[in-house]
């Protein structure tokens, strides 16, 4: 046995509560020990001296070092103590806060049992329960649609469908979202992710001057509600992006800095080495390097008002059902919990998403966000589909670690994506390959978490690096194409299906094929995808539910499914 | 390289700053790896795409399993990323958030490096700067020292000195300790920790009825008051014990529920099953399974609102300089998190303490305790001096674990212990072996964080379990060992010094003795000590500064100290 591969934390993802009465216990090993099977010995932690109960746990996941074992526990007393054990050979080994032994002295157990002890509910992370069926799309509110009718349209100085640059308007707006809901909706997405809609000078909005105001390129408060309410009556729901890590430079607040430099009341919501902010010299604190986009101090409790109404009033006033967070990952654990706290009392099942690029696992103890946008999903896809650095069991490897980085509530309401107006877009990192770009999202409609389509994914939209990625919707029908929008309709519908909300995920590599598969009782779906070069046989009993067509050449005869699968092919099997 | 060995975790004890603009790196590798060098590769984030700078890390700290690599970086620019790289046999490979690999793209990098993507100071752990001198002493109030001439006896069951039963009372006070604030100051301590003082009917006090009062037995408030600014005078600090897990029966609010069920205003204070709580049937939560002792719903905002209320009110009112949380694991995250907040708002140099015999991760991230009684640190000089399952290897390994447990922050404010009233006496552990307490107590004052001594160690006050643990002080200086007293009182003084508040801290065996050292600027303490069960030789350049003398036959030549160290026997040698 490899003991410096086992790994235990207790009150972490290895040791997490679900509910008032249940937890889940996770246990990481080396995956080339020969385990026979390993077990948790637990009771109650006033009782675990005299007696014991064993459950038997279950090897679930396995990453390119690690097997992970995980058992549910339902409890009746949730002071909980338990050791485990790991059975080699025919021989038990106990694991304990003070590592493998041969023996376990229950008796002095108290100093060094693993414990959970006791299940607060106010630190359970509770699930949003619309995750499990959500399927996102992210607008960049400028490129989408542009109701024509109805605004100023002065400021536009892109010619709609023309390439972007980083200052081109092409007036996109709400009542253009309002609009395409109904297309929204068939395409099969039932939440939107809302790059900033507040008032900015910039396309983007990411430097925000008003956070109370809609910009006024992009709409009113009226058509923001309209939109909400319209959304509503079908069943979207709205996440908008809070620019909470810094604003514009346009603030009134940072304007009055500008102006009356250590003497203005607002001179300490920002972070100045000096008398007064000054741009040439940049000493305060900003956004990367961009000096029209200062810092806010989070710490400071008029900022923290300010902020945290601003996230109150949107949800209080227009209903929206969640926040998607900017750079979070540079705001403090602090003002997250304060903002959790405000946000979940005002609207329980608001959603809470960091954009955080890396592990964040601090921040998703439950007292923080839901889940983030899960980028390192999207490097793994990248990986396997359009770097090819990965081969098909690397990347199951690497799906199984993913799941193992956070617990199971956490898992439920990540959003995953391919792209976003933040990378290139999937379909051009793909080269263009059509198939490649389905099996990406057959694996990103399969797994656990609420996949998020970036606008014109589904008409097979190009672009490189910003501002590239964010090109004009092309409304023009007669351009698209209507088989892989068809396909990809297909995916998303399957985001209603219970076996993937609820079911059990299981990820390997069969014959060079990637096979995730998801099961609750008795009902079974298989995702193959074949990335390997080769065309693969399969043969399988079960139905066919999707496949690219071009790449997956199958029969079936008898309920068994015969054929072959070619490189750059997917089949989903109902089993 | 065993690389299912290796561990790091951004954001946690492997990650975490010292202040606004420096922070610690800490990297886990097998011990048995032959590794020539690690380096951490770091800068801003949002420049390391371009040029990088490159770290020597320390190996600092070695278990039985794991060497630790550290290193401390200050920061102009405290958006960091980066990556480790490990050099074996000529050979760099580096490590990411994806793990070991031979080569790294730094241009990719926004996806898998690791990072601390900002250093914001509500986040950043804050030292209470009077723990780096602090050396506790625990009373447990009723068997310390009674005031006779100021009080009623009428109470008292146990004539001083007799062995206590779980009811005995006994009669030591509050104007007791008043009157040896001397004493305590001259044995070395100069902090108090007080097991409960509220009223309460039993002679622990640990279910309490009045918050606000303090217990008739034990004094008035004008007492306690006087208690504190006596202390203050002679630098001594006053911590008391925070029973917010549960409270007596006796509490007005839960009589109020006893009497009215569902219809009491305070029926929610609790967590009962049913329309009123009933001992029988045990319907209703409880510390263990003691009936008399009802859990608070600390969830309940009201339940809230009374406990802070008490926590900044003796703060407030009598100016106490820390809180001991009782059974403080099976309070909620959230509910400590307000309590921190409160407190340090009243008092930034209050410190506050849980009971958490567990690794206790969870809840020292800087927003709950700053430390807790270390009982791992207990259960670890019990293997060594009393139970005999360490030799000096595994010792010195289990205190570097332990050591690595948590960020340097939380190990300065750990309460070391060697016993407390919920455990055995550690002489009695130890079968009355005056050396081996002596050693033990050695290797706690050299330990990073504050000694805690429990009241009658330094006059050999035996005990078994509660309530043998609890006996009388015996006040008849002629029963006391002189000599165990003044080499105790010499040890507890190393606390004074600037090498042992500040030094960096090392831990080895060598020829079966522990040797642990610390250092700073040139000066430096090393404590040797042999519980090997042989006679080992040394010789060392230095000074002998303490030495159980029976056990150590030493002689000073040219500066070079030569001789035998005895079993059972320490010496400290300043270099």
């Amino acid at each position: 046995m490899n003991e410096h591969g086992i790994l235990h934390m207790p009150d972490s993802k290895y040791c997490f509560p679900l509910n008032a009465n249940s937890l889940v216990l996770r246990l990481r090993i080396d995956k080339n020990d020969s385990v026979d099977k390993i077990e948790v010995i637990h009771e109650c932690k006033y009782k675990i001296q005299e007696k014991q109960q064993v459950t038997i746990m279950e090897k679930k996941y396995e990453d390119h070092l690690f097997s992970y074992y995980e058992v549910s526990l339902p409890l009746t007393d949730v002071r909980l103590a338990y050791v485990f054990r790991i059975w080699e050979k025919g021989k038990g080994y106990y694991y304990s806060e003070d590592g493998l032994s041969e023996n376990y002295n229950f008796s002095l157990g108290y100093y060094n049992f693993f414990q959970l002890p006791y299940i607060n509910e106010a630190d359970v992370h509770q699930e949003v329960d619309w995750m499990k069926e959500a399927v996102f799309y992210e607008i960049f509110v400028d490129r989408f649609y542009c109701d024509e009718e109805k605004k100023k349209k002065d400021y536009i100085n892109l010619n709609w469908g023309e390439k972007p640059n980083p200052k081109s308007f092409a007036g996109g707006d709400i009542p253009g979202i309002i609009e395409k809901l109904d297309y929204i909706n068939a395409l099969g997405a039932n939440a939107l992710y809302l790059t900033p809609v507040f008032q900015s000078i910039s396309n983007h909005k990411y430097d925000i001057s008003d956070y109370h105001m809609i910009d006024e390129r992009f709409g009113t408060k009226e058509h923001f509600k309209n939109l909400v309410d319209e959304a509503h009556k079908r069943g979207i729901r709205v996440v908008l992006d809070a620019v909470f890590n810094h604003c514009s430079e346009l603030l009134p607040q940072f304007q009055d800095v500008l102006e009356n430099g250590s003497k203005s009341p607002y001179f300490d919501w920002f972070i100045i080495k000096g008398e007064k902010p000054e741009k040439a010299i940049l000493n305060y604190e900003v956004f990367a390097f961009c000096e029209y986009m200062p810092k806010f101090n989070t710490s400071n409790p008029n900022v923290q008002e300010f902020l945290l109404d601003i996230a109150v009033s949107w949800i209080e006033k227009y209903d929206i059902d969640g926040w998607r967070l900017d750079v979070s990952d540079e705001v403090s654990h602090d003002f997250w919990r304060m903002f959790r706290k405000k946000v979940k009392a005002v609207k329980r099942e608001c959603v809470i998403i960091g954009e955080n690029w890396h592990d964040a696992n601090s921040f998703l103890q439950g007292d923080q966000y839901d889940g983030i946008m899960n980028y390192a999903f999207t490097k793994a896809c990248l990986d396997y589909y359009a770097f090819e650095v990965f081969d098909a069991r690397e990347f199951a490897w690497k799906l199984n670690h993913l799941l193992m980085r956070n617990t199971s509530q956490v898992n439920t309401m990540m959003l995953n994506l391919l792209d976003s107006h933040d990378t290139d877009r999937f379909y051009t990192s793909v080269n263009k390959n059509k198939d490649r770009m389905l099996s990406a999202a057959a694996v990103m409609c399969m797994f656990i978490g609420a996949p998020c389509i970036y606008y014109g994914t589904e008409i097979l939209l190009e672009g490189g690096y910003d501002p590239d990625n964010r090109r004009c919707f092309d409304w023009d029908e007669s351009h698209w194409d209507t088989e892989f929008y068809g396909m990809l309709t297909n995916l998303l519908g399957l985001r209603k299906k219970d076996v993937v909300q609820n079911g059990a995920i299981n990820i390997t590599e069969r014959d060079g094929m990637l096979v995730l598969s998801r099961s609750l009782k008795g009902e079974k779906l298989v995702l193959f995808t074949n990335q390997s070069g080769k065309t693969i046989e399969i043969k399988e009993e079960g139905e066919i539910l999707f496949s690219n067509s071009f790449q997956a050449a199958l029969d079936v005869k008898e309920d068994f499914i015969f054929g072959s699968l070619r490189t750059d092919g997917f089949v989903i099997i109902k089993k």
